[in-house]
């Protein structure tokens, strides 16, 4: 069983608090959260979506970028084989003229350098068969794993870590049926990750097309009760932050300035949506109940590179039979791509990217003034900070 | 009585004719214009026009960017205020999405902080009502005044000295009737004060839309007498260089090269313009007796960022009545707007930008080998280097 | 007679070889190519081509960029001369707005200083009549020599050296007839360099509209023989590189890849091109019998600046009569511009764009991982780093 702490030792738990309170009074907080500034690329040695299955159609090669660095995926008899998209002589990108003669390897446009897709090895130099080099140069391979119709791969050195220590728990269950999107956002993936793990971020939905088309009740804002009411998830296995909104915050569904009452959308029928929100290293986050109750959302903040993250929208749910899940399939495709991926999560991208300007352009990691709904955002900080793997580093 | 020098001491002016004539024997003089090269951003502790007040309509809130900084306006029961565009939490710009529940409050898109505009305070989180940073936080107000149709802003630190302090004399009498137009140039604003100020870039105006149009008379150059004419007023008051064209300088009418002759465009009942050009702290040209006899024409070159300045072209006349006020600013309006505001003035955005790759891109401050004429710009680096208040800095 | 040596001593040739099968275990090698590393802007003191003669029409002045200088050319009484484009005074490009009052002279534009461009000096201020600069003041100006219908300029400081010197032998042959075509290329220019006299990379043109044309004869790949196939031609003279492809190369026609085979384009009467090729300071290609037998093509990478390179294509025949010589170039313009210098090399100026992120942006430098055909561009890199008469530096 994964050790769970609430939220490590009291001490520690009124420092963080002074500090929300008075930020100048313990800039040591703010030291215990270095590493996670310095992950501009995101952590190194952590398993990363990179493709849906599907869209390894046949044995096309497909190139993508992650943490910085190019990758070249291609289906070989059904494995997904994932190699660095430079070749080791002259470093251009193979995928600049994709060249494929056999099933298990790619050949470099430039000079005919061959290699093994299933563990990068030089294979032949098509301009110099017989090449000294050939069996002792090679490329760097990733490990790959396929599972919930996604392609994964481990960026990172030597023996990966299993692929569940780095997944949300309950997403890789047999039961569970997922579907989803991704696509590429303008901003840093920390500013991702801390947009949709945000509490009260809540408040620039309150008008979105989900809410004036379901019956989901969000309000405004919530407020923690005074009890610590995070959870550290510590593993073994994976690590994250769970929020439970529904038990330890008093929702805002109104408030005044002066004689002006702001008001959340209210309906006779609403139903509670989101009852518990978690984030999981390296970047992955869970809300329960959401969009609709029995329903998670997964997200992933992939780093493609410092100013861009690839976002991961997916829907998982329990499901009985193969009929079940094709239905809810047909239902996110028809319905909740729509309404929720699209008509509530836009408003989250628009305001990732108002952010970049703050925070990767200016000092926003320094000058910031945290409030104490933002508690979620320090957990975060601080477990990322203190679990992650590794730092990616630039490579060229 | 401000103190009027003839331009320093006679050692002094010694010493710059000196330079002019041969740079490399007199490098201290360029060490007197430093403060000068490093304001890249302009002057701190200056008033700057920031938006004509019609353009603050009703009270829609208004974006600005001054000196680097972002700023938002907004008309609160008639006066204007300033604020910073930047939430104190996130550091997001407010003006990313606006939102006004109150007449004096500026709301966050994000979180709902909510601040007033008339003192930058705290008064709400919508988001946490209650919230224990209400009162105690606060985002930077700029102190504003409105005159002559303009709204201007202070950016700086402290207590603002009196607006007049930056203004060149004779804008601010109750009998001057203004009338003008602002614009963004893509250049540093030093290169647009320094194209303005210049006597005897005039040359490049030879063929413009005003000269033929007008009755204007401009010489092709104009050469500095003997005596040294400029008047250096070091206040109290504003602090500006003033160049009497009409009392000190011999017109250029005509030049030869070869066999060839280079003539300005004569006419029969040609009316001379531009008796006196100064140029004021912070950044403020005067043209007296242009574009015609009785007006003047001020210019602003606000910086924006290092490599863009505003560019604010506003002229003046004395007026007797509301009436001949009102027909003055149709004249403006209907005539000069588009004979000399834009056809004569257009050269000189045009040669701003050509200066930009020489000066900001290269190494133009150190490399440029002046003339005697420039004479004006010497002055004005000096003066503009001995009497600013601050440099400012780039902040984020 | 210039020394030829067959590739240094055994010594060194032993090193270069044990380099490339193993470069970790002789850095050294790479130390004896670091000029041309540093040379990111090209080699300074040497004779580059600027434009065709044919392209300054009448006296029209027309502006170029080599080196990172940018220079105006105009032809004076038959006789090109080039000047810096920038006026001393303020730094402004003469060609942002030209200006030529009489034949021999440029006009700046912004206050009329008009130099002469014979020698560069200062002749007159159209503003300042008399201005006590002129005769004292100058830019500068580059030696030019038309040779085969080029403008050459010479980019140094001191006394040119003999325009032979810098141009592969056989070009400037009187009874040889050019024509070509020159165009920008986004690489750097040892990217194109290196593209050119690179054995091996004829794999790129395979499929090229050149081979589905014509009766050319090419292989996927050349394997150097072992004896040590190159010429190092030390001077006096040029001083170049010269690798002879049909002595002492094995060509391959067909490599196999599991049960794959790939081909060369075979057909029956192909007839074999390119006997030799050689690369000659300071950045110029020759390839004897190419595009066919009896022509010889000449390439030029020009720098422009560091992510630019201007690519001339020139093709050299040996005539007996001033017909011919027109025939041979009607031959060019209707026939080997189309199938030659677009349909074979615009293979590489992708492929040379496609080698920018690996190098210019990348650390290609250092991470590339040669093979034995690179034997030539290492040969290349070295003479060039021994044999160049300086490293350009930017200036602005």
């Amino acid at each position: 069983m994964p050790r769970i702490t609430n939220g490590e030792t009291e001490a520690e738990q009124r420092e963080v608090e002074a500090f929300l309170a008075d930020p100048s009074a313990n800039p040591q907080v703010k030291h215990s959260w270095r590493p996670y500034l310095e992950a501009k690329l995101g952590f190194r040695n952590h398993w990363y979506p990179a493709v849906f299955s599907h869209e390894l159609n046949g044995d096309e090669p497909k190139p993508v970028k992650l943490l910085g660095e190019r990758i070249l995926l291609r289906r070989v008899e059904g494995q997904v084989c994932a190699v660095e998209d430079r070749c080791a002589h002259r470093r251009v990108s193979f995928s600049a003229k994709i060249e494929c003669y056999t099933k298990d390897t790619i050949t470099c446009w430039y000079h005919g350098f061959t290699y093994s897709l299933r563990d990068g090895t030089l294979v032949q130099v098509i301009t110099e068969p017989g090449c000294a080099l050939v069996g002792k140069m090679r490329i760097k391979t990733y490990p790959v794993q396929e599972a919930q119709g996604m392609v994964l791969l481990y960026l990172g050195d030597g023996e990966p870590p299993a692929l569940a220590d780095d997944i949300p728990p309950g997403f890789l269950d047999t039961d569970v049926a997922v579907r989803g999107i991704h696509r590429e956002v303008n901003s840093n993936w920390r500013l991702g990750a801390e947009n949709g793990f945000d509490t009260t971020h809540i408040y620039i939905h309150r008008n979105s097309k989900f809410m004036q088309t379901t019956d989901a009740l969000l309000p405004l804002g919530l407020v923690p009760t005074s009890k610590h009411s995070m959870d550290i998830v510590e593993g073994p296995g994976p690590k994250g932050v769970i929020d439970k909104l529904a038990d330890n915050y008093t929702p805002v569904f109104a408030s005044t300035l002066d004689t002006v009452t702001i008001s959340a959308r209210m309906r006779p029928q609403g139903q509670a949506v989101a009852y518990r929100v978690s984030m999981w290293l390296p970047c992955v986050l869970r809300v329960e109940e959401f969009p609709s109750p029995g329903i998670t959302q997964f997200e992933w903040y992939v780093p493609v590179d410092e100013k861009t993250h690839r976002y991961w929208q997916v829907l998982g749910k329990k499901v009985g039979t193969t009929e079940e899940a094709a239905a809810f399939r047909a239902e996110v495709d028809s319905y909740w791509e729509d309404v929720a991926l699209r008509g509530f999560n836009d408003d989250d991208i628009w305001a990732r990217e108002a952010l970049e300007d703050a925070y990767t352009e200016g000092a926003g990691w320094t000058k910031e003034r945290l409030f104490k709904p933002d508690m979620c955002i320090v957990e975060w900080r601080k477990l990322a900070s203190k679990y992650n793997r590794g730092i990616q580093r630039e490579t060229r």
